[in-house]
């Protein structure tokens, strides 16, 4: 029997729910059974009846994140090292308070692994989805739409779903625009810059097909027609993904790499939830699911 | 016990599934049994083997429209009037083909009706969902988000869900940008335009809630917390009414007046599914549901 995956958590913002969730996923015997954990955070983390996003907080739960990034750096079997990574919520306000100008963990974790083809996505009971854009004013979300972007991304995906077991990845790709353009009558971007790259894709022997409309996608996908949606921007993947898994969905940061070995990343779908922190009344469900997922990408990957 | 109401229905393009459905709706005897019924179309729709969207169907299905529209004109109870109008699917390329630049239904009646400040709203048993903007290329989105058009949308929705017989109805308003912006940093429009819009209704004493992040607002519409939300374009509201609603989903214009009196306007939430149509497989179940509600709302007129 292999050894069991070494699992690097980091507790998230000390003034959310990251520490109470970490704490209940830990105490559910099935999941403290399945890997060595080391946790990064606040020894006892203080809580102010003004909780919120403060510098403190950002900095505190910036620090947890760079040391699980650390672990996870180090040689395999090392002392310290970790062979994944869960990441409890941060706030980017507190970030942003703090002086750290980035819009959540997967653009840190692209920086810092060294892999700006990574990318965020979202494993759920019903769908897998990939975001081809994330923390952005939905102003600059078309421009971004490139023919480039949407190849790289039907690559992660595709790369993506095999690495969670999907042997023959079915990927469907969202259009941008209201029904994926009406063949170019409500914007060209569906048309010049997705169609082409699928098309390429397709010419290179992978099973992709789209653009399909949004108010489409999903549901076909829900019934099975396709293994990933890749969404153009962030509502129009997470709409769906938490209106359907909400409570059991996973995020990861997919095609994370460092020397050579892929870096395996989960975290809960949900955010710091700071209106609630402090009353016990937070929901485990997506971070366990979030540490199992690492626990089996740990061991296969 | 009143006249039954009379309902002007359009037959939608000949090539699609419209003839279908409005035969099979009108066969159900509930549905025959509650009104007096109207149906403009082709007698015997010709249907090509090479059915899809042509410069005759888009006359026809526009010639429908307008028969349909004239009815709902003429002085109640006079011969040929309507008291209200569902509309079977059309093909907005066989439109174009036919020379008729409009997006949709939608603005054609605004136009006809000479009422600007209508708009489009679904209804479902989950969710109602009015559309800020709707048939416009994504990029062309944000600049439309005006604190006018909100003020405008939220009464819209406030005056709509009185129609339909919410007595307080709570509206929510969606955020534009991923996170509704979160707090400025993806994007200014949930700030500077949403929540004055918002702030301003509050004032004038109507229950309204937002900018909400777009990917937690329709959850919370369906635990009940709100009666209708207001999505910034057409994907972010159609993606969680279909997949919630689908079969059920009626499309109706909110607004729509005609010398000084409300004017019904009701449409299944589908296309012309011009790939099935003809092989008798269409689901008329969004069909009766269109007549059902503007069988109801004639009554309420």
């Amino acid at each position: 029997m292999p050894a069991k995956p070494v699992i690097a958590i980091s507790a998230g913002d000390p003034a959310g729910i990251g520490p109470e969730i970490t704490a209940k996923a830990l105490a559910d015997p099935s999941v403290a059974a399945s890997a060595q954990f080391i946790v990064f955070g606040l020894p006892d983390p203080a809580r102010p009846s003004t909780a919120g996003p403060t510098a403190d907080g950002g900095r505190a739960s910036f620090d947890a994140v760079m040391r699980a990034i650390e672990a996870c750096k180090r040689p395999r079997g090392s002392p310290g090292a970790a062979d994944a990574m869960v990441t409890a919520p941060v706030s980017k306000e507190a970030w942003h308070a703090a002086g750290i100008d980035l819009p959540g963990h997967t653009e840190l974790l692209a920086r810092e692994f060294a892999s700006p083809d990574s990318g965020m996505l979202f494993v759920g009971p019903s769908l897998r989805v990939l975001l081809a854009t994330i923390h952005v004013p939905l102003t600059s979300v078309p421009a971004l739409i490139t023919r480039a972007r949407i190849a790289s991304c039907i690559d992660l995906a595709h790369r993506a779903c095999l690495g969670l077991g999907v042997a023959r990845p079915r990927i469907a790709v969202a259009g941008l625009n209201p029904h994926a353009g009406e063949r170019g009558l409500f914007g060209r971007e569906d048309l010049d810059s997705i169609a082409p790259a699928i098309a390429e894709a397709r010419a290179r022997g992978l099973d992709v097909s789209g653009p399909w409309p949004g108010d489409v996608v999903f549901l076909q996908a829900v019934e099975g027609r396709h293994d990933l949606v890749i969404a153009m921007y962030h509502d129009q993947g997470l709409i769906p993904m938490k209106l359907l898994d909400r409570r059991r969905t996973v995020n990861m940061t997919a095609g994370l790499t460092w020397q050579g070995r892929t870096v395996v990343r989960t975290s809960p779908a949900h955010g710091t939830a700071f209106d609630i922190a402090g009353t016990s009344t937070a929901d485990p469900a997506s971070m366990v699911e979030a540490i199992r997922l690492a626990v089996r990408l740990a061991g296969a990957s």
